[in-house]
């Protein structure tokens, strides 16, 4: 893309202006409807050093309100706490909310541009690289937002004039890193480089704009045009059903809810201290390889109100170290996590590695209760089955150890175990009118859970039904299965 | 993804049956699903010589009515008749009508394939091909089409034991070729190449399957299962919106229709007289050398009502060498055309190399008359803009010249010339009720126009406007332009 860039003639002062003029109070008009419709919109600036990156970030943003706009000044290496994170963990921190923009001062491909030209990102890793890259930024665009990609492109000549005439004075060459002048020197070889990248992930629904910045004024210019037809796009395209994926991903069979047994599966008190006393000991040893092997580990509870999640997560936690682990416990999402992809706020609470997180309900919510409760459309929770295995697929690449727990009781023993809340005090906290609620919709739960694990359970991520109506057998089951993933992800 | 292929178990013999017996049965009964739901499906099958590709094609058509599929064979070369076209052409005519199947043995990755390994396709055009497909095979998916893609896998091993087999008797020797054993030679490199072109074709809408092909009922079931839920996905989400890509063609700016002068654009008898006598001159020594270089010429008219374009086709086409023209009269689509992608029967007209087609009205319908007259939703006429975009860009890469018209008058010439056409027998021919139906719409046309004028005049393939109240003047700028687009072609 970059090779074969013909640079088009910038128009004279006169019709500069008077466009620029036009696109500025474009950007401006924009802004409100951005606002109404909760459009939000990302802009990615990628380009050669001292193309004026900075530069034109700073014109541009002039037109919108304060309140509407943040910079994500992402430049820099990422830290070690960075590097304690998926890749995409950083950027995906800084994705907007609704109806408002985020400039992003470099994202994901300067790091990955960087890693591949100082020989630290090998073949295999730059090509999974950039599918996660392609897998997100796609998702984003399914669930609304508006992803606009620059890249600020000047000739090697430009560049050199630039870095040159920054040197000539005390005052701005500082500003000329050694980075700048090796770029320069290997402008040829990295330019491949570049446009490799360019052409891996020019998608269709977040395409890449390469723009003409040998002139500040006319760099703005295509800036704004491309933003603005992009918003008007956008805009268009607001809240349209996003078609479903076929999936592609290795699935394992389980069966249905209906079909498994339960009242065979318990324990006598005996036998499980016994054993809880050994998993335990097991578990904390494999805690602190976990903590020295710098492995991250997500356990996920989902099961039926009653069902003894709670109880259960203490036995697992109970055996490891209080600094190595957190349980996050998933309620309905605040405003401003409700403002973006459902999954950031999982993706803002993964564990880093060497430690573990368990959640107490999980981005599972989305086909589960957001989909019978109507909180979310009905494309949203049908394309959630693939955007989840996408996302549990980027985690299990990443080297996590995944864990998804099914805790599975039957209908009698819900409500018996209902009543004993509702008629013991010290219990009473832990029922309430939604739980009844959820229970009439037993059934209808139960058609979602059944095609939530046919359709989530995949080979790098597949769910375990812990039979519940005895607590204890669960429990050991648990932790013999948090023991046995965790042995594997060891090896 | 072959690379890191994973052969799964297979299933023992009873499993397998039972599961075959089953996913055939789905199959069975989807195809009248597929009948009613007007979902055109094609199969693309490539893989590994001696995969089995065709033995699994002729298991799975078992399952459907001959009448809803058929077989397209493209696994010969290109023949040179085939060569005159835009590589894609052969494959585009096979594309399936609505509530048909249509399974490819082998499609578009073998061609590139094959040039590839032979050298014959070099990296730039590698890049561009895949660039192609991708865009064709988003189209297809766009326009409501199930892309299902199909790779046979089978080892260097298996494949080497199946060609000894074969040409251990003299019955089947005959089906092994020297390609065969020089595929099975330089099996890994050739699957570094196989490797890249699946990576670089893997889109979101039309995955490849990578099919582990060692056993053959196995094989059949995996094919099946996603086939199966191929459809399933596709179903769900037919006759969806699709969302509207942003554009990222460049562009030149035309004025408004409103904005343009008629009055002043006229020449006198005599003047019309001595250039049009030159200028079909010139055209004529041009067509030759078209004809000579093989330079496909695309010239495609639109225009109001009664603006000219008859007479002013007539003067282009005077200058030219039957034998090296066509003039493609667009009329409604017919119901096998419109049963397809809106743009296949305008693939299907391409004139082939050293030969020029003139459009009498064009693809553009789309987003005139049909958008006006609700023969498209909004959203195929919003996304029609780009795919046209698209579909050009495609013909201009090939290296067809293409010259677009809109020949353009007033509101008052149009009701002189309908009067005019009323009143005189001989022309009464000309003039129906619909060209006055039409008339009244003039000002929502004229939006249309506009519109369509702004969004489709990308640098490669602009608009020309012909001012055509004085039809000479229109006929001789026709002439002038075709014969400057012509001489760029030829330099």
């Amino acid at each position: 893309m970059l090779k074969d860039f013909v640079v088009s003639e910038i128009p004279d002062e006169e019709e500069l202006k008077a466009k620029l003029k036009e696109e500025r109070a474009r950007l401006f008009n924009s802004q409100m409807k951005i606002k109404e419709a909760g459009l939000p919109v990302m802009v990615l600036f990628e380009g050669w050093n001292a193309a004026g990156k900075g530069a034109v970030i700073g014109k541009v943003i002039r037109n919108i309100d304060p309140r509407f706009f943040k910079v994500a000044t992402l430049d820099q290496e990422p830290s070690d706490e960075d590097k304690r994170y998926p890749f995409l963990y950083r950027y995906i921190k800084e994705i907007p909310e609704a109806g408002k923009f985020r400039f992003f001062d470099t994202c994901w491909m300067e790091e990955i541009m960087d890693g591949v030209l100082q020989g630290k990102i090998d073949e295999e890793t730059y090509v999974n690289r950039v599918k996660s890259i392609n897998v997100i930024e796609r998702q984003l665009c399914d669930n609304g937002y508006l992803v606009v990609k620059f890249f600020m492109n000047i000739s090697k000549k430009e560049q050199k004039e630039r870095l040159e005439s920054l040197l000539s004075s005390k005052d701005t060459s500082w500003r000329v890193t050694d980075a700048d002048i090796k770029q320069n020197k290997k402008y040829d070889d990295i330019r491949e480089v570049y446009d490799r990248y360019l052409n891996d992930t020019n998608q269709s629904r977040a395409p890449w704009y390469i723009i003409d910045a040998r002139d500040k004024k006319y760099a703005e210019l295509q800036v704004l045009q491309y933003l603005n037809q992009g918003i008007d796009t956008a805009l268009k395209n607001h809240s349209l059903n996003v078609p479903i994926l076929q999936n592609t991903f290795p699935m394992e069979k389980l069966p249905k809810l209906s079909d498994i047994t339960l009242s065979d599966k318990f324990l006598t008190d005996e036998e499980y201290k016994i054993q809880l006393k050994a998993l335990q000991k097991e578990l904390r040893e494999l805690g602190k390889k976990v903590y020295r092997k710098k492995i991250p580990v997500i356990i996920a509870y989902e099961g039926w109100d009653a069902a003894g999640k709670g109880g259960n997560i203490k036995r697992v936690t109970a055996a490891l170290d209080p600094r190595d682990y957190v349980v996050e416990p998933i309620a309905s999402p605040e405003p401003h996590e409700k403002a973006r992809h459902y999954l950031w706020r999982f993706w803002t609470r993964l564990p880093k590695t060497g430690h573990i997180t368990i959640f107490d309900r999980t981005w599972y919510g989305r086909v589960m209760v957001e989909r019978l409760e109507g909180f979310c459309s009905e494309n949203d929770w049908q394309r959630a089955y693939n955007e989840i295995n996408e996302f549990e697929k980027e985690l299990s690449d990443w080297g996590a150890v995944i864990i998804k727990f099914w805790v599975q009781i039957d209908k009698d023993t819900q409500l018996s175990r209902f009543t004993d809340r509702q008629n013991t005090p010290e219990k009473q906290w832990k029922i309430n009118d939604e739980d009844w609620r959820n229970r009439e919709k037993w059934d209808q739960y139960e058609v979602a859970i059944d095609e939530m694990i046919a359709k989530t359970s995949t080979t790098f991520a597949p769910w375990h039904v812990l039979e519940s109506v005895d607590k204890k057998y669960a429990r050991i089951k648990a932790l013999q299965i948090v023991i046995e993933e965790i042995k594997k992800a060891l090896k």
